[in-house]
């Protein structure tokens, strides 16, 4: 258990800062603005976040490392992937630099940097620690249906697509819940969201065979004093290259309801490399019968709300697009984000009662 | 690429030989008995493997490791899982043993010898090659598809449960194919089909994000120098632990068509670890459907044939099986290694002509 509610962060986004290029910075930046000290891009240097972003308030970018560092960060937090996997020299002298002054490093790579010959050797002869949350457990069970057993209501998000905000839904739901006064607990399967609560599995960095048990397991430790779990989805069992992590996800966690997340202007999967769109996304009440159908012989479940990401339209398309959402397939449904989650939270609490 | 084909192999599968009980060491001996020199298994020493099996002829089962490495194998293949999943001492004294006379050794286990200090070490000083032929590549693509372009007809075997016979069905089908003057290729995805074939990618070992990349990374080397290319196929879509490694294999593999395989006496998923079975296996039609449904919106595939496994049933009841089976799914329809793979292999042909 990580606890980044301790912690005051540097987070390296150089060269990529910018609303679409830097996705983990962002969503840190949009959760805990208040834990973050600058964010270091030499590109961006001299503006503040809400100058990049529209959002993040006055927190500096800094182009030089050593300046970032002298703000009094206790942790650096790796906020892009550096291009082509491997570590260039100057991440290398940074992250060296960081353990150096005795600060921990977060990271959400899929090359892990403890398992780097030299950093992992610094880290270890200072005590300091490298957090490399894609790192999966030692140990993973193979999933058995144990999640079906649990006490607490389980929900899962799940997407026409990958990066249409099946995490944030979750998050703002949370948030409603416990508000209502209701124990909800959000239980995160990818880096951001480990970032953001201190634990959590990233299941698309699991050996294969253990999507569904890396779900099976966090949903037995979410479930711990809870009422209501929800557990952040991954992919879309319509996406070419990441549907086998949707589908043993939906398996492992055997949720006892869906919510299906959709970016309302997107009409392709958008999310592979180089090539032109070719997978085209059904229309949602096709994607709820995909996500029921998919689950049915090992669990059956339902899809019991929408939650439309509509960031890139006009205040009143937003709107027709929720109301058309809701329409079309007889189902509550917002823009989380832009409207507030009171009718998906709504519709868990009643599916909640009812599952009694 | 490994060449079984030059190798004489002594395989381990101490305390653990039996016609259920290692499967691995079961397959190799099934696939190429005359490469075999022994079996060590302390517990069935001093008979032959087919006492033990009922195949594989007169191979020794030896109750003495150096008594086995004294018979000449030039490889020392590992035919069971040790319990628990670490290496045992023992196992390290035997294979230490092994590299030490300059043997290799060919290993499917999930943690990787030539990753062991002591034994990774030894093989190094020696220039002895270790074959965990579960690694993945170092550098596995995101799918985008590319399967579905290469020129060949490309067929995934899809089962009802793991260990129904999707491996053997391809094995069968190909070597008919072959007969028949095609260019029919067998694509392996896991342990037994690599140290059957010297080639392929074990899917269930690959981070989850890249099951599909994987797939497509092995239809596209497949694809070369033939005509038909036959996609082992992994686990099942209903199978609550492993059905993410089969929605990456099919929706990576792009297949022209799907063979449907199926031990005709189960009807509940049956290979998880000491629940009760608790997933009902649907009647035939339902799994072509649930499969033809679930490729569709990344790549509309069909099922055209049926492979039932019927080695628990008698002569008779297994002759009605394969009929229920054709007139249940209007399908060509047999046991391969019971009644041949004729039916099949003629359905590929036909199917792959009328796609031309």
């Amino acid at each position: 258990m990580l606890t980044p509610s301790r912690h005051r962060f540097l987070i390296i986004a150089d060269g990529e800062f910018g609303p679409l290029s830097s996705k983990t910075a962002n969503s840190c930046i949009r959760y805990f603005p208040e834990r973050i000290v600058a964010v270091f891009d030499r590109k961006q240097a001299g503006k503040t976040v809400h100058d990049v972003l529209g959002f993040g308030g006055a927190i500096p970018v800094v182009g030089d490392f050593e300046r970032g560092l002298a703000l009094g960060p206790t942790a650096v937090l790796i906020g892009i992937a550096p291009a082509g996997g491997q570590l260039p020299a100057e991440w290398r002298q940074w992250l060296r630099a960081t353990i150096e002054r005795g600060l921990e490093i977060w990271s959400g790579l899929h090359s892990f940097i403890g398992d780097d010959p030299e950093l992992g050797r610094v880290a270890r002869e200072r005590g300091v620690r490298i957090h490399d949350v894609r790192k999966p457990p030692a140990k993973l069970p193979i999933a058995d249906g144990r999640a079906a057993e649990v006490e607490p209501y389980v929900i899962l998000t799940v997407g026409s697509d990958c990066n249409v905000g099946k995490m944030t839904a979750q998050l703002q739901i949370r948030d409603e819940l416990v508000k209502r006064g209701h124990r909800a607990r959000f239980v995160a399967t990818g880096q951001t969201g480990i970032f953001l609560e201190g634990w959590g599995i990233a299941v698309d960095a699991v050996v294969a065979d253990f999507i569904a048990g890396a779900a099976e397991q966090l949903v037995l430790e979410g479930a711990r004093d809870a009422d209501i779990v929800l557990v952040e989805g991954q992919g879309s069992l319509i996406h070419p290259g990441y549907s086998g992590v949707t589908l043993g996800l939906l398996h492992g966690s055997c949720p006892d309801a869906l919510i299906l997340c959709h970016q309302a202007t997107r009409d392709t999967i958008g999310d592979y490399h180089g090539r032109e769109p070719w997978v085209k996304i059904p229309p949602l009440p096709e994607l709820v019968e995909i996500y029921e159908r998919a689950a049915a012989p090992v669990r059956p479940t339902k899809v019991i709300g929408i939650c439309l990401n509509t960031f890139d339209m006009t205040e009143s398309q937003a709107r027709e697009a929720v109301a058309r959402a809701g329409d079309e397939t007889g189902l509550p449904a917002s823009d989380p984000v832009r409207f507030g989650p009171e009718p998906l939270a709504e519709a868990i609490i009643r599916e909640a009662m009812a599952a009694r």
